[in-house]
């Protein structure tokens, strides 16, 4: 038998699913930050420290609910680590490099599946909000009172570049390369973050 | 039995979808420039002259096959009138005055739907490339050499702010006043419309 490459157990099938279950109710009905690890376990009928052992973090299981093998954690840092400034081409830049890749697939799909299905849209919207926008936002000290409508208007153009190249593939923007996009997008994106939004 | 309020017969119910198929094929089909109320006429069965009996012009008939109650040739001059100052935040207060409308819930609907429907998605794409972003790049007087990528990139912003609001809605977007929006969103629309968009 090969050595495992991570330490944490694939576990049993049915048992896996439960919990998936579970903080899938739970991130949906609750919230990322209200949702608990020993709430989910409870639910499930198992101890919370297999849910540990399974799938780690609160986080971790999050993006396991949202079978997304994106996580933002790691690709953030390299995001945040210019400062403010150029952050809105480098997210456009980041957002294309793993949506055209294959861990892209994954997320298309659950891009069309929210569209139809309140509670993936809401898993996704509270993806979005902690996992993404909160980092983001958090990194660049940002006003706390402005955060919500920066952090929804980059969502807005973001969920809107997925849509038009992923999904309704309208051209140019469907197969222009990356660098083009986030010339022409990253201006919107960085005022979305840092700029003048008011009215 | 009442006086009709329009010239335009309903006609028989069979007829009527008959065409509307027709169209709808050949509209995602060839697109919009290449259908004509002969061919669709043709397909449906009928004299060309009871397309035109039945939905008036071709632009009409696309509509109808949309089956949105959206005029952009009667919206458009409003948001066209004030020239290029300003065009991106009249769009944007438009575009949120029909959507917040009644006349914005079949609008929604046909967003949903052409998600997870191929067929839906080229017609809703050919309905904003020649209905839409045609009209309003025509009368910017804008390269013809630059048309299409701006016209997309309008389409990301639009399109995200749909999902955003009424898909996903995400909040403050969900709910935020229109004239809010558009003084967020409208600089945005203004540069992907005039602005320098290039690498």
């Amino acid at each position: 038998m090969m050595a495992r490459r991570t330490g944490r157990r694939p576990g049993n099938p049915n048992t896996r699913q439960a919990i998936l279950a579970a903080a899938r109710t739970a991130f949906a009905e609750r919230g990322f930050d209200a949702a608990s690890i020993r709430g989910i376990a409870t639910a499930a009928g198992v101890d919370p420290a297999l849910v540990h052992h399974y799938f780690g973090t609160k986080e971790e299981l999050f993006r396991a609910t949202m079978e997304v093998p994106i996580d933002p954690a790691q690709l953030l840092p390299g995001v945040l680590a210019g400062g403010r400034e150029g952050v809105g081409e480098r997210l456009v830049r980041t957002f294309l490099d793993v949506w055209d890749s294959p861990a892209g697939t994954p997320a298309v799909a659950l891009l069309r599946s929210a569209v139809n299905n309140e509670w993936t849209a809401r898993l996704m919207r509270e993806f979005l909000v902690t996992q993404v926008l909160r980092r983001v936002l958090d990194h660049l000290d940002i006003d706390p009172a402005e955060l919500p409508l920066r952090g929804s208007l980059v969502a807005t153009q973001m969920l809107g570049l997925a849509m038009t190249r992923y999904v309704v593939r309208l051209e140019p923007v469907a197969s222009a390369d990356p660098e083009t996009l986030a010339a022409a997008i990253g201006p919107t994106v960085q005022r979305y973050l840092t700029g003048d939004v008011s009215a």
